[in-house]
């Protein structure tokens, strides 16, 4: 037993981004006294909120009274699946309570453990292979001559670590241009090209006492491998029986949590891309569109409450992130008929995830219409 | 023109209280840069902040670094009526944006002042005189013989400096209590005690461009001169009349933000209590109920940008306040069916306001049956 809320609960956020200003902030409002561990005091996180520690992020090297106040934590969880799982573990020395587990963690933040996973637990994924070599990459592409995405093992996001390899002169390129050394340093998968019709995601809560809430299932559209719009909801024949198999497999692994399941939609059947244990740029949009948002259920998973279903404050939503272009200065329009979540980042980068905007509405079409004119009047 | 949102634009809010933190969480969604002015690092607001600025509030007396800072601020707003008028406007040497204007907050922050402003614009309200001595006091009875209340002219609030006079027995015995220094000392106000049904609350919101936005009607109960909980949508047959009126106040004055209006429904008509140039505790439920909250309106305001209507996310709402009862231990019910919002206090005194949870559905009294049940699992 964890003590209650509020008062009393002191939670730890590994990582100091959009995502973990976004759980700051749910934790706020319950009254969890939220500390968040940071390699930057002007990280968005940091900016919402009073006890911020400054680390290394990488080494996880602590001093002796920051190791004293972790274990003085109820509960930790994380911003990104990418923390060391090793080292977290030997911090650890008291009965902090770790949410998603540290195993779930290390298993999921693989793609190769992950692809396993997924075929472990029979959820539907694309066929792969591992690549671990420039001989297991030489070979692929006669498993898949139709064409196959490669993807860093552990590390890549919003498109780093991605190559797409859709025909024999892809192929054939990247195998001049890879230097075989590379594949000792990196593992890899090799996973076969799937035609989609469209790209959709959704997300699961998991309290501490079995309940699990799956939010609406989403239409993502990526550009340049990154987010850049999401509509919902989706409605989709095969979802009840994807939900369930991935119900059984966070009821079976005990997950705590939020997770998010990226989909394929070929048309004929729903296809898992990846999945992420957290929070997720793709169910942004239940910070207005939902009475709990992602944050919420996350917030209250870690913190020992019972989780409720949701209620749609609206019919539809749409989202649309705001990718930053490396401007100096960046604007809002003065009468933005949407919901602006800005991330107030103090660098804004070329493809940098500066803030989304959430509409709601009755049609999801018309929503992302006006959703991308408002998002022209933005500089960024 | 002030700079426009997200990124540069800058805030100070004077007081650290609730009201300052819901303040700053919404300002925090727009990435507009918060600075809380407070008395006591601890308080709600700097929990949920990283820029706050420990100055005295009574004396308003900053070093120089502090000054500089509030002078480079885009905008200055306040969580309390009782500031220092006087003295906020010698602090400001240059063009900061200061909402409500500083001429608005002296007229509503003493209660003379705001009476006699309710009758120089047409705006209902129960007789009274001035009470500013000994002989004044001794007067009211023959004016008010059906009783009346006796409220301090500045400072008072949740029932601090406030004394009901319901019949000649009470009077009396004010009459040999009250020392006749103490109106030297205090100035009072004496209203015409109105025996009424109910009383309910609104707010409005009121931008840079002249656009008003009346939030519902609600019932408001008062116990032991605190809010207790709030009710609503209400409706009333004079409201509308009612609204016309301190629309046409707002928009004479000018005013800029939030403002929340307490009534008096006699039966017969709808007559103003008393009214709060701030975001106020009848319209906590906005947090929940609308898909903008009375601090996102109060911030859109403040930062220059256009207000729209808001959209109700439930048919019917219901807030109750969680007031402290001294224990050490507070705890909240793991399935709590509202939505919790945790103040973060660092003292539990009796009579305090610890949080809110706010409900929504579909008939005010269900849910407020409902929420007087689960508020009786709180530990406070």
């Amino acid at each position: 037993m964890h003590p209650l809320l509020p008062n009393g609960f002191k939670l730890g956020i590994l990582g100091s981004g959009q995502l973990a200003r976004l759980l700051a902030m749910a934790a706020h409002r319950l009254g969890v006294e939220t500390h968040v561990f940071t390699g930057n005091q002007q990280d968005p996180a940091c900016l919402v909120n009073a006890l911020n520690h400054l680390i290394d992020l990488k080494t996880l090297n602590l001093t002796s009274e920051q190791l004293e106040l972790l274990n003085g934590l109820d509960a930790i969880t994380f911003e990104s699946e990418f923390v060391n799982t090793e080292m977290v573990s030997k911090l650890i020395k008291s009965k902090v309570y770790v949410a998603p587990s540290l195993k779930m963690m290390a298993q999921l933040q693989h793609r190769h453990f992950q692809k396993s996973t997924f075929l472990n637990y029979n959820l539907p994924t694309a066929d792969f292979f591992e690549v671990t070599s420039f001989d297991d990459f030489n070979h692929v592409y006669s498993q898949f001559p139709k064409g196959f995405v490669l993807k860093k093992s552990f590390g890549g996001y919003d498109g780093y670590g991605t190559y797409m390899i859709a025909n024999k002169k892809a192929f054939q390129k990247a195998l001049a241009e890879f230097d075989p050394s590379y594949f000792e340093e990196n593992h890899f998968i090799a996973e076969k090209l799937i035609p989609f019709k469209s790209e959709l995601a959704i997300s699961f809560a998991c309290d501490q006492y079995g309940n699990i809430v799956d939010l609406p299932l989403v239409e993502t559209k990526q550009s340049q491998y990154r987010c850049d719009w999401v509509i919902g909801p989706i409605s989709h024949p095969k979802i009840n029986s994807l939900k369930k198999k991935i119900s059984s497999f966070l009821k079976k692994t005990k997950y705590v949590g939020v997770i998010t399941f990226e989909l394929f939609d070929t048309g004929k059947e729903l296809l898992i891309n990846e999945c992420a244990p957290r929070v997720h740029n793709s169910a942004h949009y239940t910070l207005d569109a939902l009475n709990f948002s992602q944050f919420d259920y996350h917030i209250q998973c870690l913190a020992g409450l019972k989780i409720q279903n949701y209620k749609m404050n609206s019919k539809s939503f749409c989202m649309t992130n705001l990718i930053g272009k490396g401007g100096s200065v960046s604007s809002a329009p003065l009468n933005l008929s949407g919901h602006l979540h800005w991330y107030g980042k103090s660098e804004n980068r070329n493809g940098r995830k500066m803030g989304h905007v959430n509409y709601l509405g009755n049609s999801p079409r018309l929503l992302l219409k006006q959703a991308l004119k408002e998002r022209k009047l933005f500089k960024l």
